[in-house]
């Protein structure tokens, strides 16, 4: 019997490719890439619009693979379809150091990986984030520029996390008609069944959230292929439940446990070959399947050219400013309306740093219309909304969010949102919630997505609300991150500044963080000059040098420090404050410039209402820190600052005890 | 016109309470207390079994505030029903430092208060974990000794977090029909309407999930009163959706968004005392309504001592084990059964760090019958399931719990397990997977739960599965959380050592970390003495005295430490090496004991695969770290650490260039 490029054996090829490589690295999940092999095919040949030559078009349609372990799905469609950095020698090296097929998929447009997945949940939201982005996108520029799906393969894990449970509550409500989920309905978890853990009808659990709801074989290709097509035409979110055989076509394990990711040997793939009628050598796809595999994409070329023609005809200030926002610039004008608001609010009374970063974003509203505010449920107390209207199914041209009481969705849609290109995201929430997200904000420094995470609330300095909503440990959490830019600007000025520097930081996430309480103001001249873009920088100089006393703080408790210095002084104690916005910043200046700024054998304090770990970096052996060592308490903020010895006078006692032992 | 006490004015002695409170604290969240005073005081004066005299009575009902703003609720039920730490005096002190009326209710069964609450979610997953824990004991030791129910006050906020879905899916799934929630459904959030963030209908959103779902007029506490009725005679955990206007009473806000929280003024107070007909001055509960309401628990007092009767009767042997399980005192034959289990392992040969783990959590099967583990669909990755049956509806003597991949619901339930007391709470998960139960981690740590945290699969050493599986921060992340040890053991002798602290320590929750690939000897006696209760210690002192070089590590890193001290003293340089399981352990011991480990002067080089924030503590100001500085990659585990230059090579080359630079 001689196989033809039948629709089953495209689908195996999948299979092949997959259990070839895992069988290779001695190790993987076999379970999805076999079990979805039809979904796959019935996606990328029959509906996907994309061009592997072209793999970062911008109109191209996204693909999300949130079941992340089953990420030889992905590779074998990538290097089907003609991806070039997926070639098959990456395919062989699959899970080694430095091959393209990592473990779990591992962001790279370039390779056709939309984003990073492997933490369950994720992926569902960051693709819930690039149907936001599409269609707040599509409002502005019109169905000519702008006009694509997201597509998101998910499995059971991703639909059990909570993550997931809220993307389904909010992207129903929101009406995201371009999303659409493929799920690997093969009712096997790791631990086994899935009864083992769930009792819920999934299919009615979408319904009631007001999905469009399919059911269908997933290993029927056809089927499969009109139930997307029905998708598309929907105007809710989509969700396509495949009943599908896990680890399909492998005869030991299918529809089993151990087909997830049970180890697999060549005995297995021998059998599969024979079973399947596949008499090709490993890692070989015989030129009839992959010339139809590769042959696919060409209906899209057309796609790509026709809207380079379209983009080709807009007058030429449309057509500039859409290619800024896709390119992600800044507009020329926004640094001079900084500057302008800058030296307005340093000539108004001092406001709650969160009201600061009120006023910077509002600014953004004239002046960065491709940034996206998406806040928790806390639009009073951030005020982040002020003129922007609600994000909604019949107004996707708003362009605040009301993400509900779901921190961890917000924080994973807006990675989407960074990911997919064009608009900028802003997540507004307290500090102390920041924990609800911290899987997002990880996958944001670890894809190094440009997103801005506003926290507000940021200590003990909200008072009254107590030890649940005051974070004393979070920001040494933050800063435990890499690629986590984590800012807190002492006022006015180093807000502006702050907020310039996360606008122009590109390169990573950044954490926007905010007092609730009023910023005095500590810095008396808005200078050209950013001097929080350096990370930290000399605040106040000791009056007569030598310096004696370096005083080192961060946000509110800069204007402690400053007291402080005023008090040492008049003892005679030549001291300086450094305001510390940003310590990522200030690690990368020269050593030099550092030097200079901590001044190393000087007495040294840093304050901050937070725990001290990491602040050793700065302290040296002989250094004090005046901060917390434990949870906070319900009083006045006045008082807990009192209660915890955060203040002036602890400040000069530490930098005179540490004279004293000194001498 | 004569107030008399009617069930209505029943109700308004909490909101005339609760007002009075928030108008005299400033601020407050008044919406919970008005709009659920009928609820609250149908379930506290008909039917909730609890005794003010003795707050920590064992069978008592527990009842969770999970709307933990709405805290004046709470407090006036507390005084109105006599608990005698909840005074009047507290209740005028509300949200000052000291008062036992924080600003969210803080854990103090003493008062009254089951768990701390504020954080959204938690509440009602501390309360499914309560409802677990009653479950377990009653299967144990019978309906005579364990019979009470968990009521949990909810919003709409706890129910679209992620953890709060979780808890639906979950509590539904097992069937846990002694919890109840009581729904403030008033269709209102902070932002403003719930349409703004919501459309699904939640009560069929509980019907999917397997739940007994009820609608009722919040207001009409007859027909509540019916509902929880019902509820308590469904075998499913039931829902009661009391429909509700928010902060009612209030003629300003009732029904509207301020009504949540927006500042209130005496002549709110006044208005409200004249509209409902209540002529006492504040904080005054005229004698026919308390004595009604303190009268109320009568009942149950002999609910109380019928229960004491039934104890008094038990044999002997069954009282004493069942008291000392109250008691949450470990059986006197654990000790010894882990000191033989230390010698076995010691014998056999070396074994994954979680596979260390998990025999010893086996061997808790035989000797520690209350142990409760909740795993989240990592069962045979981390082997933590072994003998133990599964709980479920039909068989709640199981003791171990499927979570699903649901981590933050499987913490929150475990913080809820520990504050029930009787049962011990092991969470099992990845250690990268932590982050997603982070609230939960910062709760247990705040209210100092005793529950185990075991995290699994702990750095680079997974190897292929990539960065999005390798913690690099997290070891980090938690130690910033005051209250919360960290333990990672770096051998057989270790694991025992640190599981049985973890189960000695009472006053926090543990966080017990180990690694996927197996751990050699380090230690090659099983000496009785617990050395790494002590934190840290001297595994091997430099040959010749005085020592010259520190070698300090945890975990995995401890044998490479042990390498490069053989490299070491090849070249001259007397060399220990310190292994420090658990720093917190170690920072409390005294002075003397902390130099004589790391020999302050000494060239100090710390090894640990993960970021160094932190470890600048042991390190002086000329101490060198090997480890981490970013996320990991996906390839096998022996070329990732020779990558990240994690090996003794480069421990030796370090510690050498400290030297060169120090002479």
């Amino acid at each position: 019997m001689t196989v033809t490029s039948s629709p089953q054996s495209l689908a195996n090829a999948i299979r092949f490719l997959s259990v070839d490589a895992i069988v290779r690295a001695g190790e993987g999940h076999q379970g999805v890439p076999l079990g979805m092999a039809e979904i796959a095919t019935a996606l990328y040949l029959k509906h996907l619009k994309h061009d592997p030559a072209y793999p970062t078009w911008w109109d191209r349609d996204r693909v999300v693979l949130s079941n992340g372990h089953g990420s030889m799905l992905l590779y074998s469609l990538l290097y089907l379809t003609g991806y070039e950095k997926i070639s098959l020698e990456q395919i062989k090296s699959f899970r080694e150091l430095g091959s393209h097929c990592a473990g779990h998929p591992e962001l790279d447009p370039e390779a056709g990986i939309e984003v990073t997945t492997g933490q369950l949940g994720q992926g569902i939201a960051n693709a819930m984030g690039m149907a936001v982005s599409e269609a707040f996108l599509r409002a502005r520029f019109g169905n000519d520029l702008v006009d694509h799906f997201t597509y998101a393969f998910v499995g059971d894990g991703c639909l059990q996390e909570g993550v997931g449970q809220e993307m389904i509550s909010l992207a129903g409500h929101l009406g995201l008609g371009r999303l659409i989920l493929l799920m690997d309905d093969n009712a096997i978890t790791d631990d086994g069944s899935t009864e083992l853990s769930i009792s819920e009808d999934v299919a009615k659990r979408f319904e009631v959230a007001q999905w469009h709801v399919q059911r269908v074989d997933g290993h029927d290709l056809e089927a499969v292929s009109s139930c997307i097509t029905a998708a598309r035409a929907d105007s809710r979110p989509s969700i396509i439940l495949a009943r599908t055989t896990i680890a399909k076509g492998l005869a030991r394990l299918q529809g089993q446990r151990g087909g997830h990711s049970a180890k697999l040997f060549e005995a297995d793939a021998a059998q599969m070959r024979k079973d399947l009628n596949w008499s090709d050598p490993e890692f070989e796809i015989p030129e009839r399947i992959l010339s139809v595999w590769r042959a696919s994409p060409s209906v899209n070329r057309s796609s790509r050219s026709k809207w380079l023609a379209r983009v080709a005809t807009l007058s030429p200030e449309k057509r500039t400013e859409f290619e800024r926002v896709m390119r992600g610039e800044l507009p020329p004008a926004l640094e001079s309306a900084l500057a302008a608001l800058k030296e307005k609010l340093l000539a108004e009374p001092p406001r709650g740093g969160i009201n600061l970063s009120a006023a910077i974003n509002d600014c953004l509203t004239d002046h960065l219309p491709e940034r996206i505010v998406a806040c928790a449920d806390l639009e009073a107390p951030t005020d982040h909304k002020k003129r922007l209207d609600a994000f909604s199914a019949s107004n996707p041209s708003g362009a605040y969010i009301h993400c509900g009481v779901r921190e961890h969705l917000m924080g994973s849609m807006c990675n989407g949102i960074a990911a997919h290109g064009g608009a900028i995201p802003v997540s507004v929430t307290y500090l102390a919630f920041s924990d609800y997200m911290r899987p997002a904000l990880r996958n944001a420094a670890l894809m190094k997505l440009s997103v801005k995470f506003v926290f507000s609330h940021d200590s003990i300095g909200i008072g009254k609300n107590g030890p649940t909503h005051q974070p004393v440990e979070i920001l040494a959490s933050l800063r435990a991150m890499p690629h986590m830019l984590v800012m807190r600007p002492a006022d006015a000025v180093e807000a502006v500044e702050c907020w310039e520097a996360a606008l122009r930081h590109k390169q990573g996430p950044v954490s926007l963080i905010f007092s609730r309480q009023a910023l005095p103001h500590v810095r008396t001249s808005a200078a050209a000059d950013n001097l929080s873009a350096r990370g930290a920088y000399v605040l106040a100089e000791g009056k007569n040098l030598p310096r004696q006393v370096s005083l080192l703080a961060t946000g509110s408790e800069v204007a402690i420090a400053l007291k402080a210095r005023e008090q040492l002084e008049a003892l005679g104690l030549s001291t300086a404050v450094i305001s510390m916005p940003c310590w990522e910043l200030f690690d990368r200046q020269q050593a030099s410039y550092r030097a200079e700024v901590l001044c190393p054998g000087t007495t040294t304090v840093a304050i901050e209402a937070a725990v001290k770990l990491g602040w050793e970096r700065y302290l040296g052996n002989h250094g004090s820190f005046v901060g917390m060592n434990d949870y906070g308490l319900s009083g006045p903020a006045d008082a807990l600052y009192d209660h915890f010895g955060i203040t002036a006078e602890k400040v000069t006692e530490a930098a005179l005890a540490i004279r004293a032992i000194a001498t």
